[in-house]
Protein backbone atom coordinates (compact mmCIF):
# COMPACT_ATOMS: atom_id res chain seq x y z
CA UNK A 1 0.00 0.00 0.00
CA UNK A 2 1.56 3.49 -0.77
CA UNK A 3 0.37 6.77 1.24
CA UNK A 4 0.77 10.57 -0.24
CA UNK A 5 3.21 12.51 0.18
CA UNK A 6 2.16 16.14 0.87
CA UNK A 7 4.64 18.63 -0.34
CA UNK A 8 4.51 22.40 0.63
CA UNK A 9 6.28 25.13 -0.51
CA UNK A 10 5.36 28.00 1.70
CA UNK A 11 5.08 31.18 -0.47
CA UNK A 12 7.63 34.18 1.48
CA UNK A 13 9.47 31.21 3.24
CA UNK A 14 12.71 29.51 2.65
CA UNK A 15 11.41 25.87 3.51
CA UNK A 16 10.40 22.68 1.91
CA UNK A 17 7.96 20.74 4.21
CA UNK A 18 7.47 17.03 2.94
CA UNK A 19 5.15 14.51 5.17
CA UNK A 20 4.77 11.01 4.79
CA UNK A 21 3.20 8.21 6.69
CA UNK A 22 4.62 4.43 6.30
CA UNK A 23 2.80 1.20 6.90
CA UNK A 24 5.97 -0.14 9.26
CA UNK A 25 7.36 0.25 12.94
CA UNK A 26 9.19 3.47 13.87
CA UNK A 27 12.06 1.53 14.01
CA UNK A 28 11.87 0.36 10.78
CA UNK A 29 11.80 3.44 9.53
CA UNK A 30 14.69 5.00 11.12
CA UNK A 31 16.69 1.94 9.87
CA UNK A 32 15.77 2.48 6.27
CA UNK A 33 17.17 6.01 6.70
CA UNK A 34 20.58 4.91 8.75
CA UNK A 35 22.03 2.21 7.11
CA UNK A 36 23.36 2.40 3.67
CA UNK A 37 22.68 -1.07 2.94
CA UNK A 38 19.07 -0.18 3.11
CA UNK A 39 18.94 3.48 1.64
CA UNK A 40 21.12 2.81 -1.33
CA UNK A 41 17.86 0.45 -2.34
CA UNK A 42 15.20 3.16 -1.86
CA UNK A 43 16.47 7.46 -1.86
CA UNK A 44 15.73 9.01 -4.90
CA UNK A 45 14.11 8.49 -8.21
CA UNK A 46 13.34 5.34 -10.35
CA UNK A 47 15.63 4.71 -12.78
CA UNK A 48 18.91 5.89 -10.77
CA UNK A 49 21.84 4.04 -9.38
CA UNK A 50 22.80 5.17 -6.16
CA UNK A 51 26.76 4.37 -5.07
CA UNK A 52 27.51 5.40 -1.22
CA UNK A 53 30.55 7.06 -1.29
CA UNK A 54 30.36 7.75 2.90
CA UNK A 55 27.40 7.34 5.50
CA UNK A 56 28.32 7.80 8.93
CA UNK A 57 24.45 8.84 10.06
CA UNK A 58 25.47 9.62 13.63
CA UNK A 59 25.77 12.86 15.32
CA UNK A 60 28.76 14.25 14.25
CA UNK A 61 29.12 12.10 11.39
CA UNK A 62 28.68 12.79 7.34
CA UNK A 63 27.88 11.38 4.43
CA UNK A 64 28.66 11.79 0.59
CA UNK A 65 26.85 9.28 -2.42
CA UNK A 66 26.13 9.72 -6.01
CA UNK A 67 22.69 9.21 -8.14
CA UNK A 68 23.48 8.11 -11.97
CA UNK A 69 21.56 8.42 -14.30
CA UNK A 70 23.60 6.69 -17.36
CA UNK A 71 26.45 8.56 -17.52
CA UNK A 72 25.24 11.83 -15.47
CA UNK A 73 26.01 11.80 -11.51
CA UNK A 74 24.57 14.01 -9.12
CA UNK A 75 26.77 14.39 -5.87
CA UNK A 76 25.09 15.30 -2.38
CA UNK A 77 27.11 15.48 0.68
CA UNK A 78 26.83 16.73 4.09
CA UNK A 79 27.30 16.02 8.17
CA UNK A 80 24.64 14.86 10.61
CA UNK A 81 23.97 16.96 13.87
CA UNK A 82 21.40 14.40 15.49
CA UNK A 83 20.61 11.21 14.36
CA UNK A 84 17.90 8.91 16.87
CA UNK A 85 14.65 7.94 16.92
CA UNK A 86 13.56 10.60 19.52
CA UNK A 87 15.41 13.26 18.28
CA UNK A 88 14.90 12.48 14.83
CA UNK A 89 17.90 13.19 11.81
CA UNK A 90 19.23 16.58 11.43
CA UNK A 91 21.87 17.07 9.01
CA UNK A 92 23.26 19.63 6.42
CA UNK A 93 22.77 19.18 2.44
CA UNK A 94 25.11 20.19 -0.43
CA UNK A 95 24.58 19.36 -4.10
CA UNK A 96 28.16 19.55 -5.62
CA UNK A 97 26.64 21.21 -8.38
CA UNK A 98 25.84 23.87 -6.79
CA UNK A 99 28.54 23.91 -4.88
CA UNK A 100 28.60 26.04 -1.03
CA UNK A 101 24.68 26.26 -1.17
CA UNK A 102 24.16 24.57 1.92
CA UNK A 103 20.38 23.37 3.07
CA UNK A 104 19.40 22.23 6.70
CA UNK A 105 17.26 19.29 6.95
CA UNK A 106 15.63 17.58 9.54
CA UNK A 107 13.48 14.37 9.87
CA UNK A 108 11.11 13.80 12.65
CA UNK A 109 9.77 10.42 13.21
CA UNK A 110 6.30 10.07 14.98
CA UNK A 111 5.07 6.88 15.98
CA UNK A 112 1.55 6.47 15.07
CA UNK A 113 1.23 3.49 17.01
CA UNK A 114 -0.48 -0.21 15.31
CA UNK A 115 2.98 -0.55 13.39
CA UNK A 116 2.68 2.86 11.46
CA UNK A 117 5.43 5.99 11.43
CA UNK A 118 4.40 9.57 10.45
CA UNK A 119 7.83 11.28 8.67
CA UNK A 120 7.77 15.22 9.22
CA UNK A 121 10.52 17.01 6.58
CA UNK A 122 11.39 20.13 7.17
CA UNK A 123 14.62 21.71 5.03
CA UNK A 124 15.66 25.47 5.46
CA UNK A 125 17.41 27.05 2.59
CA UNK A 126 19.87 29.60 2.83
CA UNK A 127 18.15 31.86 0.47
CA UNK A 128 14.39 32.18 -1.12
CA UNK A 129 15.86 31.82 -4.47
CA UNK A 130 18.19 28.24 -3.45
CA UNK A 131 14.67 27.01 -1.98
CA UNK A 132 12.97 27.92 -5.57
CA UNK A 133 15.87 26.20 -7.42
CA UNK A 134 15.63 23.28 -4.92
CA UNK A 135 11.52 22.88 -5.47
CA UNK A 136 12.03 23.30 -9.54
CA UNK A 137 14.54 20.81 -9.91
CA UNK A 138 12.38 17.67 -10.15
CA UNK A 139 13.00 16.85 -6.43
CA UNK A 140 9.17 16.02 -6.05
CA UNK A 141 9.52 13.11 -8.27
CA UNK A 142 12.62 11.57 -6.79
CA UNK A 143 10.50 12.14 -3.57
CA UNK A 144 7.55 10.80 -4.29
CA UNK A 145 9.30 7.58 -6.30
CA UNK A 146 11.93 7.50 -3.32
CA UNK A 147 8.97 6.82 -0.64
CA UNK A 148 7.23 4.60 -2.92
CA UNK A 149 10.54 2.48 -3.23
CA UNK A 150 10.40 2.60 0.59
CA UNK A 151 7.17 1.20 1.20
CA UNK A 152 8.05 -1.67 -0.99
CA UNK A 153 11.32 -2.17 0.73
CA UNK A 154 9.70 -2.22 3.98
CA UNK A 155 6.79 -4.71 3.17
CA UNK A 156 9.36 -6.59 1.66
CA UNK A 157 11.90 -6.93 4.54
CA UNK A 158 11.81 -7.45 8.23
CA UNK A 159 14.08 -4.18 8.61
CA UNK B 1 41.03 50.41 16.39
CA UNK B 2 36.84 49.15 16.21
CA UNK B 3 35.00 48.64 13.44
CA UNK B 4 31.15 48.70 13.42
CA UNK B 5 28.89 45.70 13.41
CA UNK B 6 25.83 45.55 11.42
CA UNK B 7 23.11 43.43 12.59
CA UNK B 8 20.29 42.63 10.63
CA UNK B 9 17.01 40.90 11.27
CA UNK B 10 15.26 40.70 7.67
CA UNK B 11 10.79 41.02 8.63
CA UNK B 12 9.24 37.74 7.48
CA UNK B 13 12.23 36.20 7.14
CA UNK B 14 14.03 33.23 9.28
CA UNK B 15 17.90 34.91 8.82
CA UNK B 16 20.15 37.11 10.64
CA UNK B 17 22.84 38.84 8.98
CA UNK B 18 26.19 40.22 10.51
CA UNK B 19 28.49 42.18 8.81
CA UNK B 20 32.12 43.07 10.29
CA UNK B 21 35.19 44.65 9.00
CA UNK B 22 38.45 43.52 10.83
CA UNK B 23 41.62 45.53 10.73
CA UNK B 24 43.52 42.21 9.67
CA UNK B 25 44.24 39.73 7.01
CA UNK B 26 41.80 36.99 5.93
CA UNK B 27 44.45 34.39 7.07
CA UNK B 28 44.48 35.59 11.13
CA UNK B 29 40.67 36.30 10.91
CA UNK B 30 40.32 32.47 9.94
CA UNK B 31 42.89 31.15 12.48
CA UNK B 32 40.81 33.09 15.15
CA UNK B 33 37.71 31.50 14.45
CA UNK B 34 39.25 27.77 13.70
CA UNK B 35 42.51 27.77 16.34
CA UNK B 36 40.19 27.38 19.97
CA UNK B 37 43.09 28.77 22.12
CA UNK B 38 42.19 31.91 20.46
CA UNK B 39 38.69 31.49 20.12
CA UNK B 40 38.22 30.62 23.68
CA UNK B 41 39.84 34.63 23.91
CA UNK B 42 36.71 36.03 22.25
CA UNK B 43 34.08 34.52 21.33
CA UNK B 44 30.89 35.37 23.42
CA UNK B 45 30.51 38.61 26.13
CA UNK B 46 32.68 40.09 28.11
CA UNK B 47 32.54 39.19 31.53
CA UNK B 48 32.05 35.34 30.52
CA UNK B 49 34.41 32.74 30.92
CA UNK B 50 34.19 30.28 27.71
CA UNK B 51 35.49 26.37 28.74
CA UNK B 52 35.65 24.26 25.16
CA UNK B 53 34.85 20.67 25.50
CA UNK B 54 35.07 19.77 21.62
CA UNK B 55 36.92 22.31 19.08
CA UNK B 56 37.34 20.42 15.90
CA UNK B 57 36.35 23.17 13.39
CA UNK B 58 37.15 21.24 9.86
CA UNK B 59 34.65 20.02 7.09
CA UNK B 60 33.77 16.53 9.32
CA UNK B 61 34.19 17.70 12.70
CA UNK B 62 32.07 19.09 15.66
CA UNK B 63 32.21 21.59 18.44
CA UNK B 64 30.57 22.23 21.83
CA UNK B 65 31.29 24.91 24.50
CA UNK B 66 30.06 26.13 27.51
CA UNK B 67 29.74 30.11 29.06
CA UNK B 68 29.89 30.68 31.93
CA UNK B 69 28.36 33.64 33.34
CA UNK B 70 29.14 32.89 37.13
CA UNK B 71 26.74 29.58 38.46
CA UNK B 72 25.04 30.11 35.29
CA UNK B 73 26.35 27.82 32.10
CA UNK B 74 24.96 28.33 28.30
CA UNK B 75 26.13 25.28 26.17
CA UNK B 76 26.32 25.05 22.66
CA UNK B 77 26.99 22.76 19.93
CA UNK B 78 27.61 21.82 16.33
CA UNK B 79 28.64 20.07 13.40
CA UNK B 80 31.27 21.44 11.13
CA UNK B 81 30.09 21.31 6.86
CA UNK B 82 33.05 23.67 5.75
CA UNK B 83 35.87 24.95 6.84
CA UNK B 84 38.15 26.95 4.57
CA UNK B 85 39.25 30.64 3.66
CA UNK B 86 37.79 29.68 0.23
CA UNK B 87 34.39 28.24 1.32
CA UNK B 88 34.06 29.98 4.75
CA UNK B 89 32.68 28.36 7.85
CA UNK B 90 29.35 26.64 7.46
CA UNK B 91 28.09 24.84 10.72
CA UNK B 92 25.20 23.92 12.67
CA UNK B 93 24.26 25.73 15.67
CA UNK B 94 21.98 24.58 18.58
CA UNK B 95 21.77 25.97 22.13
CA UNK B 96 21.66 23.26 24.42
CA UNK B 97 18.74 25.70 26.66
CA UNK B 98 16.23 24.86 23.66
CA UNK B 99 17.27 21.36 22.57
CA UNK B 100 16.56 20.06 19.02
CA UNK B 101 15.83 23.44 17.73
CA UNK B 102 19.34 23.68 15.35
CA UNK B 103 20.20 26.72 12.94
CA UNK B 104 22.67 26.83 10.17
CA UNK B 105 25.50 29.22 10.14
CA UNK B 106 27.79 31.00 7.51
CA UNK B 107 30.46 32.91 7.97
CA UNK B 108 32.34 34.21 4.52
CA UNK B 109 35.55 35.93 4.78
CA UNK B 110 36.38 38.51 2.28
CA UNK B 111 40.40 39.65 1.61
CA UNK B 112 39.58 43.58 1.25
CA UNK B 113 43.14 44.04 0.68
CA UNK B 114 45.54 45.89 2.59
CA UNK B 115 45.50 43.20 4.80
CA UNK B 116 41.91 44.13 5.89
CA UNK B 117 38.96 41.70 6.00
CA UNK B 118 35.45 41.85 5.85
CA UNK B 119 33.47 38.77 7.95
CA UNK B 120 29.46 38.08 6.35
CA UNK B 121 27.84 36.01 8.91
CA UNK B 122 24.41 34.60 7.46
CA UNK B 123 21.97 32.29 10.15
CA UNK B 124 19.30 30.57 9.03
CA UNK B 125 16.91 29.20 11.38
CA UNK B 126 14.53 26.45 11.17
CA UNK B 127 11.45 29.08 11.91
CA UNK B 128 10.33 32.54 12.22
CA UNK B 129 10.23 32.01 15.78
CA UNK B 130 13.58 30.92 16.93
CA UNK B 131 14.87 33.58 14.98
CA UNK B 132 13.19 36.04 16.63
CA UNK B 133 14.27 34.59 20.11
CA UNK B 134 17.51 34.19 19.20
CA UNK B 135 17.24 38.33 18.56
CA UNK B 136 15.61 38.81 21.66
CA UNK B 137 18.18 36.57 23.76
CA UNK B 138 20.85 39.48 24.08
CA UNK B 139 22.61 37.86 21.56
CA UNK B 140 23.58 41.71 20.00
CA UNK B 141 25.64 42.58 23.05
CA UNK B 142 27.40 38.95 23.15
CA UNK B 143 28.28 39.73 19.09
CA UNK B 144 29.11 43.25 19.88
CA UNK B 145 31.42 42.13 22.95
CA UNK B 146 32.92 39.51 20.84
CA UNK B 147 34.05 41.50 17.93
CA UNK B 148 35.30 44.00 20.05
CA UNK B 149 37.20 41.52 21.77
CA UNK B 150 38.38 39.73 18.86
CA UNK B 151 39.81 43.67 17.82
CA UNK B 152 42.04 43.53 20.66
CA UNK B 153 43.32 39.85 20.02
CA UNK B 154 43.87 40.70 16.15
CA UNK B 155 45.70 43.58 17.16
CA UNK B 156 47.46 42.07 20.46
CA UNK B 157 48.95 38.56 19.03
CA UNK B 158 50.31 38.20 15.76
CA UNK B 159 47.78 35.01 15.10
Amino acid sequence: MTNPTTITIPEGLPFIEIVREFDAPVEAVFRAHTDPELVKNWLGPRGYEMEIDRWDVRPGGSYRYVHRDGDDEYWFNGVVHSASIESGIVQTFEFEGFPGVVSLESQKLEDLGNGRTRVIGHSVYPTLEARDGMAESGMEQGVNDGYERLDELLAKVSV
